[in-house]
């Protein structure tokens, strides 16, 4: 028999995707230039052409079976020592090659992290507002995601309702800093109190409370910005990383777990990540692909476009009246809708060919998000469309 | 608190990556060419060129945005249709692109149709000798893996045994042909009975009873060997392939799940495979290697080394006395062990520089595997070391 549960799963119609397919069809009636469709997080700018460069001469010189051999289930040895010996420099924490579980993507990443800390029927954390594919990675483990309602201040921590639900059934803590769907940046403030809790609480306990960072946009960040490494305000940390933002490479699957050499169980994690692996028929990211990005570790894409696509959109919506959080990095903006039902609101973007997401998913109501990883052109003629849409509401 | 499965899991010491570990130590004090290692299943024949031309000229001509993009979730609906449009003239199934769920390997393939077809509670069956990988991608899914003890007559199916494990309670039955460690390809006659007898018990039963058949050795069979299209036989066919053995590509990670289009929920299969993905974070096969492989789709590495070793060892290994079913495909020949206990067989074959691997793990004893996807010239030269070994034994 078809299995009831994913098949169930069909029947969850994602809002993100419903509003894609509206920006798509939409463009195909009006043309792509007239829809600004600010719905999806996929980045706009180009890979370093250091990355292709590097892609063809693997092709051109390397041996076909050795390049295109099995990699071993944690990641190709140097890869790994290369991801260890680069967080070792930028960040100051003494990694190893065998700290490091080479994933897809942060997805990968995270959803490992997740079952090495856990046990099924465990609770996990995390902090509203939050991407909504935590629910399968973690549902999936068999473990309990509950939610610590946003602080709409600052889209910071809310640490009276987390202290509330940080129970010794907690094996973990999920955070995503710089964050989407708000784009805030935890300050080191926000970690220390964090990382003393989780302390405490873990000595109070009698089991260490591991932190699941989740950090696919760590190098998205705007000027003088405060948001320290997580990994070096807390020692049982599990830091989850994409290249999917940061080189802009979505499609090609790779990141990594890199455990803090400081955790309890440091030296296993990344062992039992392969053994997550044998179950899920994962397997490793593509040889090919680790081998390329080993050799542009510390480059990025000029994500600059980023900074300046925020404070355009930025300094409109709050001159328009938009109550909004700034963002401290990704290329994404959460502001209060001016109603309500986001999904009303979004629902009437749509009469100003714009595409928004609403906030519901995100574990907030009546907010929504604009992904601005496109041209700086387009983001500028699409603030007359805001404007017309903040006036339809007076 | 760790996961005490994951951690368990990795007390259990896998003999193969023994018997690899122990060939490629001896190599390092001895030289590479003076061991003579028969234990991974490494492909030896470098990819066609033609796919490493259309990496390069993806990488020279494609924007980067688009190239390295998100794939949507199954897989990028060109390739999908392409693989449907290869299959439908093959092998003469009408498929079409929604019916392809694309994959990294056949290891993802294979994990994520299991978890298609079955509850978790559900019983699955396997043939012995089967790849020991099987256990984690079912035992992942909550499900129980029981085998049907081997024929060792032929390692074709023993169907009085099979009959009597294929109860109410099996959800799938999982076939390998061409199998791993055997070699053996299944005959018409085997699939033809294997679907009369799984129609019958799925219409007593009142459910389908899927087969899942993992082929990543599809095009790697030697001449005049009888051996149909699985799913040409069985309608509720989960067809599982990888790209890993046929292109030579096991580090790049790309298979498919082809779901026959007549089987009992065609329609939704290949689309509750991407829910699965979500809660693995696995999230589709690289694109570029996707969009690369597509446009090889009916090529193969030059195959023909793996039946001409083949010829070479089966040959010495019936002249020395073995015991031996002819492999039919794969690079993979499973001869009798010249003791009861394989391990202390194995063992016994160092001591000829001859890497070889027990049978134990593959749910058969006595026996060993050996993996012939190295240089014949190699082949040859290991034939005085094999002959020594049986001539130790008298």
């Amino acid at each position: 028999m078809l299995s009831e549960h994913y098949r169930g799963m069909l029947q969850n119609k994602s809002v993100i995707r419903e509003m894609c397919a509206w920006g798509a069809a939409r463009a195909a009636q009006i043309g792509k230039e007239n829809v600004f469709d600010y719905s999806l997080g996929n980045p706009s700018v180009p890979v370093p052409q250091s990355f292709t460069d590097e892609m063809i001469h693997l092709l051109e010189t390397q041996p076909p079976v050795a390049l295109h051999g099995y990699s071993p289930i944690l990641g190709i040895q140097s890869v790994r020592q290369a991801v260890a010996d680069s967080l070792k420099k930028r960040f100051g924490l003494p990694y190893e090659a065998k700290h490091i579980f080479m994933t897809t993507g942060a997805a990968g990443a995270v959803a490992h992290a997740v079952r090495a800390v856990t046990q099924p029927g465990d609770v996990m954390l995390t902090f509203a507002p939050f991407f909504p594919e935590y629910n399968p990675y973690i549902n999936g483990a068999g473990v309990e995601l509950q939610v610590v309602p946003a602080n709409v201040e600052d889209f910071q921590i809310q640490f009276d309702a987390f202290e509330a639900m940080l129970g010794p059934n907690v094996a973990a803590v999920l955070v995503n800093t710089p964050n989407n769907p708000s784009g805030v940046v935890y300050t080191t403030a926000t970690l220390k109190r964090l990382a003393e809790l989780l302390r405490q609480k873990g000595r109070e306990y009698g089991h260490p409370i591991y932190l699941i960072s989740d950090e696919p946009y760590r190098e998205i960040r705007f000027a003088g910005v405060d948001g320290p490494y997580v990994a070096s305000m807390y020692e049982n940390t599990l830091t989850c990383y994409s290249f999917s933002k940061s080189l802009s490479l979505p499609g090609e699957r790779i990141g990594y777990v890199a455990v803090n050499p400081a955790a309890e169980g440091a030296d296993v994690i990344a062992d039992m990540c392969g053994q997550i692996s044998r179950e899920t028929g994962h397997n490793c990211p593509p040889s090919i692909i680790q081998l390329a990005v080993s050799k542009v570790l510390d480059q990025t894409s000029d994500l600059s476009v980023y900074e300046t696509n925020m404070n355009l959109l930025y300094n409109e919506l709050t001159s328009l009246g938009f109550t909004c959080v700034k963002p401290g990095g990704t290329f994404y903006i959460f502001p209060k809708a001016l109603e309500e039902d986001a999904v009303a609101f979004c629902n009437r973007a749509k009469q100003f060919e714009l595409v928004l997401v609403p906030s519901d998913n995100f574990g907030v109501k009546g907010y929504f998000r604009m992904a601005y990883c496109i041209d700086t052109e387009k983001v500028k003629r699409s603030l007359p469309a805001l404007r017309a849409l903040a006036e339809s509401y007076k």
